[in-house]
């Protein structure tokens, strides 16, 4: 115990002072446990946080190039400093955390004016913490909650240098649906970021909202921009599974495609094609203008902390992963095993030519003897695909989502590929457009998919069967332990399931009797349509496991397509109608509540019934507290949330045994 | 009692009978109570039904044009024929109900083989129930039950005459999407039908699928049939609505509209333009035929029942109309408020072109002035509208739904309607185009549509409020009882409501400062979205009443577009995965359960609300005995179905109290 408590306590005005000073315990920017902070002669507290002066330093060790020609206290007044020092030591002691000290000094006579706990930047929050715990200041479960996981994205993804950034104008403003920072020039298509990339230039892709067609120019751009979309567009969802900056729904751009322009309502400029563009992810600001960026990469102190992290939380924590790539990322960022596997990923950008002509191939026949033999050619790529991540994630639980999108979907719409599909049907391309139109539908998100596309046409999910069950059967033969689960997307009803796992048996056998492997697996199904959760009870008779889609979930509850919210959720959250953009946090009176109805039916027929979550807001920390309390299994997020789910989950349990 | 419950009696093989015998107690095709049948010399009860042979009639009076040359039963053996009669009577009297009879008789030895209650037509049924209860032999609930709302539809459907369908070859199937039976000749576009009809020729019209622009083509047309679309996609809710007959789902028809032929698959005929086809609504039957129809109108017996059917009922029976007209036949056919007028409707068909106009002016404006200026031009369209409904209303209840469509629903697709608009605007149609594209959506369904609109323009919303106000006051000021409530669509939070509710109030204090009348009303919502259900308690404190949506429901519920599940619809109800089709008939399991917490919720916060339903399954009997046991206070349907959810009422409280 110190001797008064400082906390807030205000001298008032002092009268003509000789010095003032703001103080910081140990370094806000980056933890160094060293004393911190400026002063001013003949000064009020505003002036030195006001920037027209230079202030002087607080002491010789954190001098600056910037202010390294001033005086520092510790040299002008030696007393004095050494009784701030006393003073910061008895302080942090005392609320066991960084202080933030206002002082002032007259006549050789130090007053402290106010303390209060010290704001930080991420990296700072991590190395106090873990400084602390090793000092014996605070305890495991303090340190885990002394860093938010708002800041521990921080300390994942580079970032605007704030110095740089506070000097840059904002253009416009959208939904900032990835964090990070991006810096580059302007594209306005795929093929031009692939260009660039090709010659390590960074660019900024702006497009109106992106489609599965410009993966590869996502991938190969420093960050995307667009004008419509909402949190889960394809675009937020892509980017974010990919840590890279996003901004989407920036409805003031306005781009001029033929002439290679780009303009913002409100800000005069025209911008063409290779002006510079920046980015700021976390806020949703865009700069006409190239800003420093600052890499606060992973350190070892990184990985202490999350060891620790993972002591106490209850939770599983999954990834969703795609490739053996993403599962290997998530591995080393601890995901546990593979929440969402989406077999359609190997018909979207990198090596997706081959599969993807066999898959069109498929949609596109009209005869049931033209779908076996189509199939038949696009197995061994299924087969491939999920061998490899399999592989990878050996010992651990892999869910391999059925194909889930409209097939319209994925109907060509270049002439070429045109063109080339009906040279491989052997039909002209006026009955390819025909086929194709006829897979149109309104509503895509409520038509014709997931489990309904193989309640059509069985044959397509036997297909799947075979491959995930062939891949399983070699790796065992390898000497591996593949733990492969089967998830069946879009359920309404209970007899769907049935319907599937009969099927699915069938192939099991098969496969069994010709590698003579035993194959062990899963059987469970996504909780992603309101009727699902109210059926729940039904649905536990078959499955397995449960895997909430929260995103689908909440496109229905609400009835908000996530690819059109952009145009009303501002008035929505601006007029406080909605307190937070429900694909991002998820809605505990509505979604929430089913989600909690279908934990608790599908339990009271089957006990201990695994339950996960495999939506966006497997990664959101408010939306991790509520499933931690609700008593979810699992949740399973884009690779790099992973630690981030991590940390909201120990912080959920350690909230919830306080 | 008679002396032997001949009920399921059969004597066995009678060896070489003289003479074999199907009878009814009373005439099952006009309810005639006169004694019916035919009868066969030396032959098997089975040869009479077979039709091989032209059976005897059983008595004089019943004789026909076809059998009058044969000898009756009654003449060729008096003494058996009066014992039939008079075990006719006995077993009438005994089972209250009209018997089909099997009998044969040996050396002049009538035996009895089987009796059982005898099938019937929807009027014989009616003339029956009336006649029995006249003669003492039912109770009035009795007479309520015995007729079904299948039979009640029928009667009020002009049909195909079963006997010339009987002979025509059915060469499509579809969904059958309203009743009664439609010939004419083929036409592909609206105005073709509507040439037609300035003709006074009947015609089918052939669509992929119907859109708001078809409505005058639709109405001139003795039946539709389309090739897409499920129970409650636009041809078929339009076509319920008034009680035309109409297929959609007609997935086997191939149509060509540049040579203006049709085909269907499993079919080889190709039929052009003026070829004549025959529909059965009910069935989904399609004929490539001209088939005479049946008109069995209605008859003052049909009123007398129904005025017993109201007796039993609990629920009211409200009506979904936009239109003076159809308000009218609505109350002739017993509705007793309007629980449905959809504020669009006067946007679409006869008479719309003025006031869609002055909507796509406000649609396409840019600035908060021009918007205002196109709404003020906008309100005498729709005040006149409101008015003359709750005229004809006067004293009843008329629900008026705010504005709920999408508004890219109303952009102009034609070329000479996009330059009208231009000039309008006075901006080019390149800009036209622009705008009008910037409205599109993925998923419209789910996009900015109902009260979305309402929060993002409140000046629409006030428009239709100030329109609604006002023509209250006047018709209040001409000595009338005007009786308005007004409902927000598409709600998902309470705080919309709330939102909402301040702009009414505001609107309404105004006109009553101008207009000098006080103006009661209600302000409800609709409930049709899974989150509004699920909120139903917040939702109630500021909703007066509910009605439950259970279109959008069901589609939000199922993740099912009513526009789209044509694709699928079939392969669900052919593998058994759904037992009916869940927009026809209400899933009990899954919307039941949402409507059920829906009223218990709001209920729970707002005594007495009152709870009602207004979609299409307001019209269908096993939604209704559901909502009768749940405890709805009314169903709202099209004016033709309003008999039949009268009828559906009664009998499930009938049961209920059983």
């Amino acid at each position: 115990m110190i001797g008064v408590n400082v906390q807030s306590m205000v001298f008032g005005n002092m009268g003509a002072t000789s010095a003032t000073g703001v103080a910081f315990s140990r370094n806000p920017a980056n933890g160094d446990n060293k004393f911190y902070g400026e002063w001013l002669i003949n000064a009020q507290g505003e002036d030195v946080v006001a920037g027209i002066r230079t202030p002087n330093p607080l002491n010789e060790a954190t001098k600056t190039d910037h202010n390294k020609h001033l005086e520092s206290l510790e040299k002008a007044m030696p007393e004095v400093y050494a009784e701030l020092d006393g003073i910061r030591k008895r302080l942090e002691d005392h609320f066991h955390d960084m202080q933030d000290i206002e002082f002032t000094i007259q006549d050789k006579h130090l007053y402290m004016l106010q303390c209060r706990i010290g704001k930080r930047t991420g990296i700072a929050a991590l190395q106090m913490a873990m400084d602390m715990l090793d000092e014996g200041m605070i305890d495991e479960k303090t340190a885990v909650m002394r860093v938010s996981p708002v800041q521990l994205d921080e300390i994942l993804h580079p970032i605007l240098d704030p110095a740089s950034e506070k000097k840059a104008a904002v253009i416009a403003k959208g939904l900032p649906a990835s964090p990070g920072g991006a810096v580059g020039t302007i594209v306005f298509t795929s093929e031009a970021a692939m260009a660039a990339a090709a010659q390590k230039k960074p660019v900024i892709l702006i497009r109106e909202e992106t489609s599965p067609e410009d993966i590869e120019g996502m991938r190969a751009s420093a960050g995307i921009l667009t004008t419509r979309g909402g949190m889960t567009s394809h675009a937020a969802l892509v980017a974010r599974g990919w840590g890279k900056c996003c901004i989407v729904g920036c409805e003031a751009m306005k781009i001029d495609f033929e002439h290679k322009t780009v303009s913002f309502e409100g800000n005069n400029g025209v911008y063409k094609e290779g002006d510079w563009l920046s980015l700021n992810g976390a806020k949703g600001a865009v700069y006409a203008a190239k800003i420093d960026t600052m890499d606060a990469s992973e350190n070892p102190l990184f990985i202490r902390f999350m060891s620790i992290v993972d002591k106490y939380r209850r939770l599983g924590i999954r990834t969703n992963a795609d490739t053996p790539e993403d599962a290997q990322r998530a591995v080393s960022f601890g995901a546990e095993g593979i929440g969402l596997f989406r077999i359609e990923h190997m018909f979207y950008g990198k090596n997706s030519e081959t599969p993807l002509a066999k898959l069109r191939k498929m949609i596109m026949c009209e005869t049931e003897e033209e779908r076996v033999a189509a199939l038949a050619e696009l197995e061994p790529f299924i087969k491939a695909s999920v061998k490899a991540t399999l592989k990878i994630m050996d010992g651990k639980p892999v869910v391999f989502r059925l194909l889930d999108p409209p097939l319209h979907e994925f109907v060509p719409k270049s002439e070429d590929k045109r063109a080339e599909l009906a040279k491989d049907l052997g039909i002209s391309v006026d009955e390819v457009d025909k086929r194709g139109e006829s897979l149109h539908e309104v509503n895509p998100m409520m038509g014709h998919r997931g489990v309904r596309l193989h309640v059509t046409y069985p044959l397509i999910a036997e297909t799947q069967y075979r491959a995930i069950f062939t891949a399983t059967a070699e790796l065992k033969a390898e000497g591996l332990n593949p733990k492969p689960e089967i998830m069946i997307p879009v359920t309404v009803s209970a007899r769907e399931l049935e319907f599937q796992k009969s099927h699915c048996e069938k192939i099991r056998l098969e496969v069994e009797a010709q590698t003579r492997q035993a194959i062990d697996y899963h059987f469970g199904t996504m909780i992603e349509i309101p009727r699902a959760a109210l059926t729940a009870d039904r649905m536990a008779r078959t499955a397995e496991f449960f895997s909430f889609g929260t995103n689908d979930l909440t496109q229905m509850t609400f009835g908000f397509s996530r690819d059109d919210v952009g145009t009303f959720m501002g008035d929505y959250l601006g007029n406080k109608i909605l307190d937070a953009d429900p694909f991002q946090t998820i809605d505990v009176k509505g979604v929430g509540k089913l989600v909690e109805y279908g934990i608790t039916a599908g339990r009271s027929k089957r006990q201990g019934l695994m339950c996960g979550v495999c939506g966006e807001h497997g990664g959101d920390p408010d939306s991790i507290n509520f499933f931690n309390k609700i008593g979810l299994d699992y949740v399973s997020c884009s690779p790099f949330r992973v630690p981030i789910a991590r940390l909201a989950a120990a912080q959920a349990a350690i909230k919830q045994n306080d």
